[in-house]
């Protein structure tokens, strides 16, 4: 079982991707989609006239400030636009493609962080009007009577706090917790860059393999900030037991299949 | 097993229909939804910049003009933003409801009409541009496996082209449909008024009730456009086996409950 993350930035080749899956489950490879769309919901909320806004936690980690026209916004770009595209693609490739959202029989289940933390011009402050979360927990029954029945489940944020709201959750994250449940043997979180980088932007300075003791560091010295929280995914499915994770590349022919064959930074 | 469809038009009170699906669920009862986003659509197609089309067939039905674009539009509107919102309403009342489309395991598919035949002034046109298409057939494997295991789906056009193209359809008869495949008792579809009129839009001139034999006659002699897409899909889920189609209101509170009491139009 490998679990795929494809994120939203642009250059990503969606019908590469949906070619590589189509050859995988057809040779029987048992495979979860998780999708992104971050930039296309830029696009659409700057044209609905509620543009986005970004956060840096105290930690460092940049996210998506998500009230609730945002969450409203969110949907409809990942839940309607990206995930019902990309299951037409695989459903014109013979793919059996299900799309359901972390919502969808509380797939991913977590807390809603009521009151988070902002760094703003060097200041703290307290935003409340916000709907994100982590995922805390994954419901592998349902994913499994879909797989079992042939289906190929394609999933995207939000997931759902306890008490049924939707939730920004990060789709890394979430599918390093996706892995991590069903311990797929491989977790693999494609992007539109080669994999680590030690010299961002500079692609030719790619880390190869990174050792699960020292994704602190790497995560510390050289990566930048949406890399952090990919190499935080990687080490919460590899701790959790996933035996593999590849960040590589979704631009050009055959993503998934070069990342399984160790293209991109392997964190064992 | 009853099929309840709801549409999408303004005065739509969702919160009681889901209050309502909250109290019959937990009461034992079989249910699936299906709903409907029109009226947003317009809305947010007007806020994009792809302002919606409407076309009238020659045998007099009104439906959508469903070029490229605007099925992307649809999708964001009925799989994201109506869909998902929804699934919420439900899953913070303890309903553990799926959203799907028609789309995801090809749960109703049907023939794309490539080319359509448009009445404008008085003349035929004939539109290529086109995703628009009826349900032939249901994928009543999908939604019992989901519904022995407790799950309640809610389900949204578009459906899926026998080439794997999203398509729309119409909501009302995509429900009929459900409801004949999955040998429904009752199909009870409602919209923002008390049911069939026989002098629209004057409310108390609600008709009680229509036999089968009388549906054609009563289409023609009042029902107005929408209506008479309603009392087709009625017409196709009766000669399908289905007991009792109620054309009813989703205004106000407990809108299922008094439709199954009987309040609206009833047909057998």
């Amino acid at each position: 079982m490998i679990i795929v993350k494809v994120g939203g930035s642009e250059g990503i080749d969606y019908d590469a991707v949906c070619d590589d899956i189509a050859q995988l489950v057809s040779a029987g490879q048992r495979l979860i989609l998780v999708h992104g769309g971050s930039s296309l919901t830029n696009e659409v909320s700057e044209a609905l006239g509620h543009p986005p806004q970004f956060i840096t936690s105290p930690s460092g980690y940049t996210s998506r400030l998500t009230d609730k026209r945002t969450l409203e916004i969110f949907q409809m770009v990942y839940c309607g636009q990206m995930n019902k595209g990309i299951v037409e693609r695989l459903q014109m490739r013979g793919v059996n493609a299900i799309g359901l959202s972390g919502m969808d029989g509380r797939l991913w289940q977590g807390k809603r962080k009521k009151a988070i933390k902002a760094i703003e011009n060097g200041r703290t402050r307290v935003i409340r009007d916000n709907y994100t979360g982590t995922v805390d927990e994954v419901n592998c029954g349902l994913l499994e009577t879909l797989l079992d029945a042939g289906y190929v489940p394609v999933l995207t944020p939000p997931a759902i706090s306890l008490e049924g709201e939707g939730i920004n959750v990060d789709g890394d994250r979430a599918s390093a917790a996706t892995a991590a449940a069903l311990k797929a043997s491989d977790l693999l979180i494609l992007s539109n860059i080669p994999g680590v980088l030690s010299n961002f932007p500079d692609e030719s300075s790619l880390v190869r393999t990174i050792n699960l003791s020292d994704i602190d560091d790497a995560s510390e010295n050289f990566a930048e900030g949406r890399m952090r929280i990919k190499l935080l995914g990687a080490k919460e499915a590899i701790e959790a037991g996933v035996q593999r994770v590849v960040i590589g590349d979704a631009r050009g022919a055959n993503p998934i299949s070069r990342a399984l064959a160790g293209e991109g930074t392997v964190i064992s």
